[in-house]
Parts: C-alpha cells; structure tokens; sequence
C-alpha cells in the first residue's frame, strides 16, 4: 500500500463553506483509505457538518482556528495580522512538515501570499506559478501563469514551462506534454520583449517538448498541453475563458426562446447540451496548483461543491506520490 | 446633400477577392449615392466582376496595379518591394488626398505597415492603433489596441482611449462612451506596471468617461465601450473571443447529435439559435479602423464577403463626414 497522503482542507474557504467543503473532504476518505484530512476552521460548525455523515474512523482530525479571512480582504494584511485563521494555520502545518498538501477555496490573494510567504519556494525557484487546468476541445490545458505576481522574466517563464510540464506528465499522465508559449504569431520573430527573450531559452531546453508560439486562437482547440504565459496575459485568457462561455450560453439559451418551434426543440436538446457544456467549464477541472513551493497548495473556485473538493484532495494525493516536487528539484537545479 | 467620400477598395484582398469585394463595392454605391469607389488590383479580372452588376454612372472607377500582396509575405518587404501593388498604390492615393479611405481584406501586416509608412500618423499622434469591434452581450465594444506595435507606453494608451472614445461616439453613436482599461482585477494599485502608469493618466482626462479598470471576464458582458489596452494584450482577448467562440459552438453542435432526443430538437432550434449566434461573430462588424493616421484606413477580416465589404464602406463614410481625424486632432494638440 501506499503512503499516506496528509491534506490540510481549509473548511471555511469558499462561497458553499463548510458544508460542500466537509462533504467533500467526506467522500475523498471515502473514496481511498491513503488520505488523511485535516478540516481547519471554527471547530463547532466543521463537528456539526461531519456529525452527518459515516466515514473511517481516525481518517479526518479537526483542527479549530479562531479567526477567518474574507474575499474581499487585502491579502498581506490578512496573512499578517491573522495568526489563528484556517489559511494561516494550514499553510503553517505544511511548512511544518505536518501535512503535505493544503487546499483552500478561499481568497485567491490570501492563499497565494500566504503559500509563497509561510510554505515558501523551492530552493532555485525564482518565482512560483498559479496553473489552472482549462478546458479544451477534447480534454484540458494548464495555462501558467495566472498568479498575482506580474511583468515576469524570461528565466521565470522557463521555469514555469518546466514545472508545467513535469505536473501535466506526472499528474495527469500526459505523456511528453507539448508546451507553447503565448504569442501573437506563429513565426519565431514576432512578439513582445519578454516572449522574443524567452523563445529561444525553451528551444533549448532539452527536457522540454517545446512546439512554439501558440495563438490565443488555438489555445481552446487544444494545440498544447501546457500554456506558458506571465501572470497578467494568464488571467486575462482565464477570465475571459469564463466570460466568453458564460455570455455565448446565455446567447444560446435565449436564441431558443424565440420561437413556439425553437422552444419544443429547446426542451428536447436540453439534457444532451448540458452534458456537453459541463465538459467545457472550468471548475470541473478540480484546483489549480500553486507550483514551485516546498509544499503542495491548491487553491480551488471559490464556487467549489463537494465534487471539486474532492477532485482537488485526489490531484495533492497523485502530487506527492508522484514525488513532484522532487522532480521540479531535479530539473532545476 | 454630403459631400461625396472617396473610397479606395482593394479588389484583390482576403479569400474571396475579387469577387465579393467588387460585389460588395457595388452594392455599396447602390446604397448611398454620396460614395465613389477606386478598385485597385488587376483591371481585367476587375472588369469582368464589374459587368455582372448594374450601378451607377461613374461611381467606380478601376485603378490596375499589376502585383498582388499574399497574405503569408513579410509585411515590411513586400510595402517596399511591391509598388505596383492594389495596397501600395490604395494607400498612395490616401497619402496623395485623391481619395479619403482605404479599405482592404488583404494581409494585416502590410495594411498595418504601409498604413503608417505610407499614410503617416497625424501629428502628435506617437502610435496608430488597430481597434476592431467585439461582439457582447447586447453589442458591440471596441477593442483598441489589436496592433502590430507591441510594448506600449503610457502615453500611447491614453492616445488609444482618446480616438477609440471619439469613434464610439461619432461613428457608432454611442454617447459618452464608457472606457475601461483591462486589467487583473478591479482596485487601482492592481496590475502590471504599464496599467499602473496609465490608470491615474487615464483619471486625469477630463474629455473621457473613464470608468477604471475592467477584467476580461466583463468585456463580453460589455461593461465598457471603448476597451483600452496594448497590442499584445488586445490580440490575446481578439483571438481568444474567436477560439472560444468557435470551440462552444461546436460543441453545442455535438452535443445536440449525441441521441434521437437531441437530434430532433436539434432541427427545431437551429434556425433560432443560428440567427442569435450570428449576433455573436466578430466577423459581422464590419472593419477595423487603423485609427491615428492622416487618411482612413480600414482592415477588414480575411473572410470578408459582401455585406462585410459593404459595412466597412459605410463605416469609412460615417469617419469622413463627421470628421473623426479633425477630431482627433483637436483632442490630442
């Protein structure tokens, strides 16, 4: 049997916390007898959620924190002044050693500040990355980097290829990933300072399977396995993913309205289109790993349910016995 | 009656040159009979569009060059080397004032570049931009910079807010446009370092309607009218917008085939949901402006057919008569 796995979940983070959070963490246990889970958060309200369900005895501890942070916080201040919230005691606990993996899907901000400033990074590693699965035309890319650190340089972006690369083979068991870099052409000559600086650094990495520059385009046909990019482009292709999708589903639904004859249709079309437009939302894809620290955290949508939840716990548990970062460590030094 | 516009057509640019550019031209000066149109390109393949078509007397006139410009050829040799070219010789006409605009479905590189070698900017102007008209919710935004020029300065981004605000309001109508720029989230001190610098510039301009920051995420819900942001970025969010359009729809399309059920509902919807999606391609608005030079030069889609050719006509007359460059001018002195 395998090593237990030790997941640190933030139960009051995210917009359905802690019910959908605790359900989660429930099924994940249930789910495989290598995982233990740590629920941090206000203990009465986490023992009230678990109280309803039967799992495994000793396979989830509760560990109380006083304190939660909020979304609309600003993330160092929060990180800084609140010693005793569920963000701030779990990330401490991997930093410990006493966990392996933390998941939140609480403040974006606060959990990235709080990875790099409490787990902090990989000895080598300039910068760690936030990598996101995004859909695709017949599976997923990870598109690194949509963190909160921008304006990158061409070594950080090398390294986020190689971090990417290894996690997509790794975890998802893509073999030789196909990385490309984010550009406004496919020739060699065209883009921006960073992506001209950065393109021939790729090209030469030999542990890399390097295809070129990608245009946004292609990114949602699946022309690569990971999508190398600095933080400010990655967020902009992230959220506009989310919102392109959002309005074109609302354009479909209403374009069905418009008719008695398109509404038959509608009802008829209804349950097949739903299983297909489920395949291209983002939040399906579990969380997104915050590469390059000495622990694994991943932060999830703040809209999370339980399934996400659980999808997030099962991707820490293939991290860490895929030893992942004990690969970025050796591809880096 | 208005002054008529003269309008040179490049009758060999994009897919389906000559033929439904010619069949655009026409259709163009059966509309309104304020417009002469000059056909550059290859006279006797011009000619033999032309005789299928009844029109006015003298409202086009055909202007041969005898080099074509393909669209895979680098940009900056093929404006130098091809003289004779239905682009060089377009843009010379506009240099020379024997014609207001020029309009092409050719390659954008060379449009781009012989617009501005050719052309020339308007005094004061530091940089032209590219600023086509995405799709929303409930109509249409533009998107200014999508250039060729990337890595801009502030002082560009507030050139772009200016003459895209000008346009919305003059061309398209829209009455005191609202500006976003685009960035990763909504707070002010957010952002790279370019946004940072432009943001408190952008505040300070007391002809804009500055609305502040805007996530990609909004732009198609059409939180704003004129969204500013540099050419990198802006070719990002264009080719983005027509990736995951076009990856959706097709999934919508395979997921109304995948049973009997479906595939029934599927013929009933489809003439709706066809008419609604149209609304939802960029291809359908016409041109984009290359806004900032001293004549009119309007880039349309490589794709274009008629009614596009047609569109971007109108477009160059309605620049013309309310006199955007004079505009401009007043604005940025």
């Amino acid at each position: 049997m395998k090593e237990t796995v030790r997941i640190v979940v933030d139960a009051m983070g995210g917009d359905n916390a802690p019910g959908e959070i605790v359900k989660g963490a429930v099924a994940a246990v249930k789910g495989r007898s290598d995982i233990h889970i740590i629920l941090t958060g206000l203990a009465d309200k986490i023992e009230k959620e678990l109280s309803r369900y039967q799992y495994p005895d000793g396979s989830i501890e509760v560990v109380h924190t006083s304190q939660v942070i909020e979304t609309a916080e600003p993330p160092v201040a929060a990180i800084r002044s609140k010693k005793d919230s569920s963000i701030v005691v779990g990330l401490t606990m991997v930093r410990r050693g006493e966990a392996d993996a933390f998941v939140s899907a609480g403040s974006s901000g606060a959990v990235l500040v709080g990875g790099q400033a409490i787990v902090g990074r990989i000895k080598g590693i300039e910068r760690p990355a936030l990598a996101p699965l995004i859909p695709t035309k017949n599976g997923v890319s990870l598109l690194i980097d949509c963190g909160a650190n921008v304006d990158a340089r061409s070594s950080h972006l090398v390294q986020f290829a190689k971090m990417g690369s290894i996690y997509m083979e790794n975890v998802l068991g893509v073999k030789h990933p196909r990385v490309g870099i984010v550009n406004i052409g496919a020739e060699e000559e065209k883009g921006n300072a960073l992506v001209k600086e950065t393109f021939p650094l790729l090209k030469e990495c030999t542990d890399l399977n390097f295809i070129g520059s990608v245009e946004a385009r292609d990114i949602p046909a699946g022309v690569c396995d990971v999508v190398v990019c600095e933080a400010f482009v990655g967020n902009v292709i992230l959220k506009l993913y989310e919102g392109v999708g959002s309005t074109l589903i609302e354009k479909v639904k209403s374009g069905m309205m418009t008719s008695i004859r398109s509404k038959i249709g509608a009802l008829l079309v209804k349950p097949a289109l739903k299983k297909t437009l489920k395949t291209f939302d983002a939040s399906e894809y579990g969380g997104a790993p915050l590469l390059g620290l000495k622990g694994l955290v991943v932060k999830t949508h703040g809209s999370s349910r339980a399934k996400e939840v659980e999808n997030s716990i099962y991707q820490c548990v293939q991290f860490k016995q895929q030893a992942i970062n004990e690969q970025i460590m050796a591809h880096i030094s």
